[in-house]
């Protein structure tokens, strides 16, 4: 389970098996009941940021955990839960399995069992080079000693923050954005985070949703700068998730012109790259450019997880020319180390090209193509907005008509509401979203677990439909739904906009809320000793 | 390659292809050309921790460099280096290869090539257990839920110095000690190592040389609390690394008694716990004694690098009664996974008690044994002191005649006539011994190899007593030679003893050094800017 999937999403313990449809005013008791700060004891064992590591688990375990106890299967568990949280694609075990238990896949030479170069054995970093040189189109071939390979993209924001950023540094990205980050560049780092919130409106230079442009990095930065942040870096997610936008070659070009002006570097996560599944869209990665504006400032990473079907199979790439930087990653790369057999079997697949070319690459996009049209058939028949999108797993999906009142409690209470009713959904809160009541849907997974999970989804929807048209009946004035759909054929969109509420309360959601807000403050592991008593 | 086998080496570039045999004199003279502090440029692109991870590559990585440049190879590179220098097993892969390559090994069902369990699947976990209960004699059958997995047992220091101690804070360690541990606790974690420094004099309660004490530990401890350092935890190599010692249950009692009094963890590193090559010796795993003085401080740890000659399969474990701990540090291993496939790979390995008990551990032992005859039989032929322990894969040296003034600058230019004579060795120094002229051997190799490997170290020892003997003939004044040799059957001995020499000069030992003091001075990382710039 990816610590993005888990985190943010809304947790939270007691009442997991609850029944899903009590009406919303007895759960918005529960919630209160069931989720106090204070239930969050600060450990005597552990250092200050010990506790917030303990914490962050602690406080997001238990929607982990009531999926993991109680997980659908079609035969043994038919009433477990689905999941539509964890982005994973599982349309493609079979050929993946099959094709790494292949006979050249099982060497168990002598060099493979000792101790490796930490960067990364020299023929899978070749591979990596060649294969990059020939996805990401790069004008020039790319060369082996610019490659490090590491345990996941998890792992490798981590190495990059530290050695980029001092504790209490920064760096830029643009929310909604794969929650997973915070942590990544956080818990070892102490690397905080500044965003450059986009939102649904369209307008002024914003011709589509979320889009990110120039003007809103400039602000986030130079907000920043005004509370005295230091920015290092800003981050790029292309395709990006959770919207599945991808970037044209002006945007990033405008972009990484951004960064330069700014001396910041940029890290550039390729990882779903070879996921576009529509033939219609073309994605340009950074390493295809004909000239970088900054190359020893750009730092790409990509990994196999995501295009290959693999989460299970720990190993992400970073591709830089900067050999400083290259070097103090290689030292933390100790700590992310990949098994010796496990980097030859990368080597072997990433070598394969005919079969990633004529079979795996042309089933996997036929596969991820049809069942995202099945979900957003889905979401057309229910009359839902969502962004279409054909890069990535995911669905980026407006349930803001679901809410009444456009907070991120009821945000998480609707989360809490598809948990209950067996099927496990992201909010937006777990992408940083600045308006509550975007959900992300994971597609990527057999059809008869997409027919029964948008089931559920349906069955929530209508129940809470009928809730909001009650509960306006006895207070008609509270009504302010005035969006409209705005259907065309790459977007299916309400223009409804509402801003970032930032409503009070103890429940989970303020909890994550807090800590992410310590996280952000630059001297927080210095005053840890004071701080950390706020868990007690 | 282990950092720890890197770092201190005493590496340094420019000079290593050099001829072995030159004099000293113009050795010295090279030494000072090459290795300036001033070589090591600030990197404008690296936070300040950025450029402490990038010279620590810098500085250390030409000692590796050299040997994987001009390795040795029996029929393709004769003359190439020889490594003593990793502690590797390299005895038994052609039992490991067979194991590991056996149709049980071989599964890739979707579970595995999913998101694990950042613990480690609980299959795994499970094994794990029950394999640590039979082999450490557990009392009561071990507990699946207090095990994690992760890739290593370097990244287990890094995330319980990181979940145990904050920025600055330290931890106890007896020196001399494997010296990666040291970038272990603080290349993320910040956090530094105390020393209770051991030396090799049979006085008082010592009655082994560099015997670990009660009264070392609280010595230190109170030094560094007088300087105002916060000591959370102590660490214990149990066999120790490297001089192969095994504490027995009554020392073990003291050394928990004394960290619960002072409560402290204590992290038990037990890595080599299987490598205990003669039945003469009994190994005591902490987790084999009836009762932990202080169970929720005390931290297990083993891996299966060394006992089951794979450090190329990263797998390390870490047993804690401590939830908490638990809890946090699971947090950590986002960054640190193990592949699903390998899990799997490791499970089996570790059940199949029958393999392990009647094929794998027989054969080990012996081979070990007879390594370790062969290596100490040379060095009393050679008549050169060392410690005569039976577990490891390692024999701590007392090279200190060879050495004329003592100093850590002399043992760095012997460890440089080695490598320039094609054999690689680790020297005091990169274990923090206080004493100069000690020296690590690993054993743990093959016969043709280790007969190539002594007969340079014999040649380099041999010029070396000749160069010394003109020397003395030139100024005979100089000489400080008084040890004598103390043969017993367990120890074979000088009990000269030179107190730690702090010569000044501009070499790459000093420089590892300051680099080593800076990450001893509690607020480095937080006067990173200034600090920076001593490297420019």
């Amino acid at each position: 389970q990816a610590l993005s999937e888990i985190v943010g999403m809304g947790g939270g313990g007691g009442d997991l098996q609850g029944t899903g449809a009590r009406p919303l005013s007895k759960r918005r008791v529960d919630l209160h009941g069931f989720c106090k700060p204070s239930d969050f004891q600060r450990s005597p064992y552990l250092s200050a940021r010990g506790n917030v590591a303990n914490i962050f688990r602690g406080s997001t375990e238990e929607g982990y955990k009531a999926y993991h106890a109680d997980k659908y299967d079609e035969d043994k568990n038919p009433n477990g839960i689905i999941n539509f949280g964890t982005s994973e694609n599982k349309l493609c075990f079979d050929l993946m399995s099959k094709r790494l238990t292949q006979t050249d896949m099982n060497l168990m030479e002598p060099p493979l069992l000792q101790y490796p170069d930490w960067k990364g054995h020299m023929f899978l970093r070749e591979e990596v080079a060649r294969f990059l040189t020939y996805y990401c189109k790069a004008p020039a071939p790319l060369k082996a000693e610019n490659v490090i390979v590491l345990n996941g993209c998890g792992s490798l924001f981590s190495a990059l923050a530290t050695v980029l950023c001092d504790p209490g540094e920064a760096v830029l990205i643009a929310t909604p954005f794969y929650g997973g980050i915070t942590q990544s560049v956080f818990l070892y780092g102490n690397v905080k985070l500044v965003y450059a919130y986009l939102d649904s409106k369209i307008t002024g230079t914003s011709t589509r949703p979320f889009q990110l442009t120039v003007e809103k990095l400039e602000k986030a930065l130079q907000d920043a700068r005004a509370e005295g942040v230091t920015v290092r870096a800003l981050i790029l997610l292309n395709p990006q998730n959770p919207l599945g936008d991808i970037y044209s070659l002006s945007e990033l070009r405008d972009y990484l012109e951004f960064a330069k002006r700014h001396e910041l570097h940029v890290i550039v996560d390729e990882i779903y790259m070879l996921s576009v599944f529509d033939e219609s869209a073309t994605f340009h990665s950074v390493l295809g450019m004909d000239r970088l504006p900054d190359p020893q400032r750009t730092h790409v990473m990509w990994g196999i997880s995501k295009d290959f079907a693999v989460s299970g199979i720990r190993f992400g790439t970073l591709y830089t020319e900067n050999q400083d930087v290259a070097n103090a990653v290689a030292s933390l790369c100790y700590f992310h180390g990949v098994c010796g057999p496990v980097q030859h079997k990368v080597a072997q697949l990433l070598r394969d090209r005919e079969w990633i070319n004529q079979v795996y690459l042309r089933a996997n996009h036929a596969r991820l193509k049809a069942a995202h049209t099945y979900v957003t058939d889905e979401l057309k028949t229910l009359g839902v907005p969502f962004l279409n999108r054909n890069a990535g797993f995911f669905v980026w999906i407006d349930f803001r008509k679901y809410l009444k009142t456009g907070t991120f409690e009821e945000e998480m209470l609707l989360w809490r509401r598809f948990l209950d009713n067996k099927v496990l959904l992201s909010c937006g809160k777990a992408f940083e979203c600045s308006e509550p009541g975007w959900f992300r849907i994971i597609f990527a997974d057999k059809t008869h677990r997409l027919q029964l999970g948008m089931q559920r989804i349906r069955k929530v929807l209508e129940e809470r439909e009928q809730e909001i048209l009650a509960e306006e009946k006895e207070q008609p004035c509270q009504s302010e739904q005035d969006g409209k759909a705005d259907s065309t054929d790459e977007v299916i969109f309400v223009s409804h906009h509402q801003e970032p509420n930032c409503a009070g309360g103890s429940n989970l959601g303020d909890l994550i809320g807090l800590l992410q807000q310590q996280m952000r403050s630059s001297d927080w592991l210095q005053k840890n000793s004071e701080k950390a008593e706020q868990f007690a």
